[in-house]
């Protein structure tokens, strides 16, 4: 998996800071996570082929997060796109894009699949053989939904010694790789566990924001690789993240804690802050493996 | 006056060109033409303060010419702005707009004014002491207006030697710079023109983009200062710009030529072209005060 920021500020889209959006690769895919205004030009400025967004995911209708989809979508038709492309939403996007469209006469010359959201339960959302999507609901002003990317458990590993050794006919290879015991050229079960590897681990994102802190999402990242978790504030402007339904860097360092995850990675910062070390040092306090999001990083993992 | 092109380059936002925004300054007013996605941005980056931002001019709703509207509507709110914001548009943004606030729940907390634009004749839609704004109706693939700002007459000028000679009572000054004879001390009448001086002549900023060639608009922009008039093509590609409604370098000269304009800016390019000179020089074989907008330029008039 690779993650490209492309932005990952709060608010408003400033000179040098971007509101919402990043790309995951996947297993092939480049899911869009988010959309907010400037976002095609930060996809240009990062090289990512517009070709190969076929999903785009959309948390929430609060600007930052989505201003920038209706245009992404022209600019997709401008560029003679026929690739189908589907959007998960919150209800209402569909209406104001389509709307959008028709006072522009501008209709898409693809197909343009929205697959509107408002489940308050976490609910899978896309599947194909490698990959899983599932909604993550958040605690925000509007509906929110985070997004849980998992990949699925591959095939068992050949351990081509072994298997030669078993004396095991290459037809039964690719039971052996669906975890079957198999008989030897001889008629004797062979036990697939002596014959094969476990397969890769499958990797795992959570995408979670906006977001007050929510101990509801815990079983549902529970045991994620990397979890992004929404940082507007720090400690010390905690009385703004309650009402605004933020999060400050110590909830999102909790939440990666009880949920087990393997790396945190900060973002949504306030733009009030000058130095983004203050969200990784209190994050640190209580979980230790945390790295900052900032416009243009890219992470692999 | 004082024009300030935020962009001026058609259909799509890229890394260092802007869709369609610029800024006139005149007599204190700083109205903002069109707003492609990243106004906001620009705006910022020309230090152009947004309070001072209280009419907003949509020439049409094609995504390049409007798609930054909704975030700056957005990014006032969160900037706490409490002067109105008067938008003049085709009928239709207003339901958007006011569609996507619902969505993010996110009204506005000063008074956003539509004047909702729908006459297919040229109408006064903005008046006070000392500027107008009339619509420009253009010919493009959607309803489209361009705008002529025009200065009023000034008062006239007191020549001070000759009121001072005259032996006109301070009392008659007002009457005097509005036009009028007035009497002199000893009761005879003067002649308004023998004791005052004639008004700076009234300047005239003609936005007319994007449209076909359209002698139409001539009557309407006649004798107008400066003429920014859209060459999306030159000649050679006139093949594409008769089926968009769009122009040429030549045509938009012939117009500026035709309307007797003192200058013509050019604008709204297509992004096939590496070197902007070439609808400089098409334009000068037709009328000789050409310039060429750009974004960030700015020009006085």
């Amino acid at each position: 998996m690779k993650l490209t920021i492309l932005g990952c500020y709060s608010a408003t889209p400033r000179i040098n800071t971007n509101p919402t959006a990043q790309v995951l690769e996947i297993n092939n895919h480049m899911f869009l996570i988010d959309c907010g205004e400037g976002t095609q030009v930060e996809l240009r400025r990062n090289r990512i082929k517009f070709n190969r967004i076929k999903h785009i995911f959309i948390s929430h209708l609060h600007g930052d997060h989505c201003f920038g989809l209706v245009g992404l979508i022209s600019t997709f038709r401008l560029l003679t796109r026929t690739t189908d492309l589907h959007i998960y939403a919150p209800k209402g996007l569909k209406e104001v894009i389509t709307l959008q469209m028709k006072l522009s006469d501008s209709w898409t010359n693809y197909n343009l699949i929205f697959h509107e959201l408002s489940a308050k339960v976490s609910e899978k959302i896309y599947e194909d053989d490698k990959v899983e999507v599932h909604t993550i609901p958040l605690d925000h002003r509007v509906y929110t939904n985070g997004f849980l990317f998992k990949e699925k458990l591959g095939e068992r590993k050949l351990d081509m010694n072994a298997v030669l050794n078993a004396d095991i006919d290459v037809a039964y290879y690719r039971k052996l790789k669906q975890g079957a015991d198999v008989p030897d050229n001889s008629g004797h079960l062979v036990k697939n566990s002596e014959v094969t590897l476990d397969p890769k681990p499958p990797k795992s994102y959570a995408f979670c924001s906006d977001t007050a802190y929510s101990e509801a999402i815990i079983p549902i990242i529970k045991d994620v690789d990397v979890l992004y978790h929404e940082s507007t504030f720090v400690e010390k402007n905690a009385m703004l993240a309650a009402p605004t339904k933020h999060s400050t860097a110590k909830q999102a360092a909790t939440i990666a804690k009880l949920s087990n995850a393997k790396q945190l990675i900060l973002g949504h910062y306030s733009t009030r802050y000058d130095n983004l070390d203050v969200f990784k040092a209190e994050a640190e306090t209580i979980f230790p493996n945390v790295v900052l999001a900032n416009d243009g990083k890219t992470f692999e993992f």
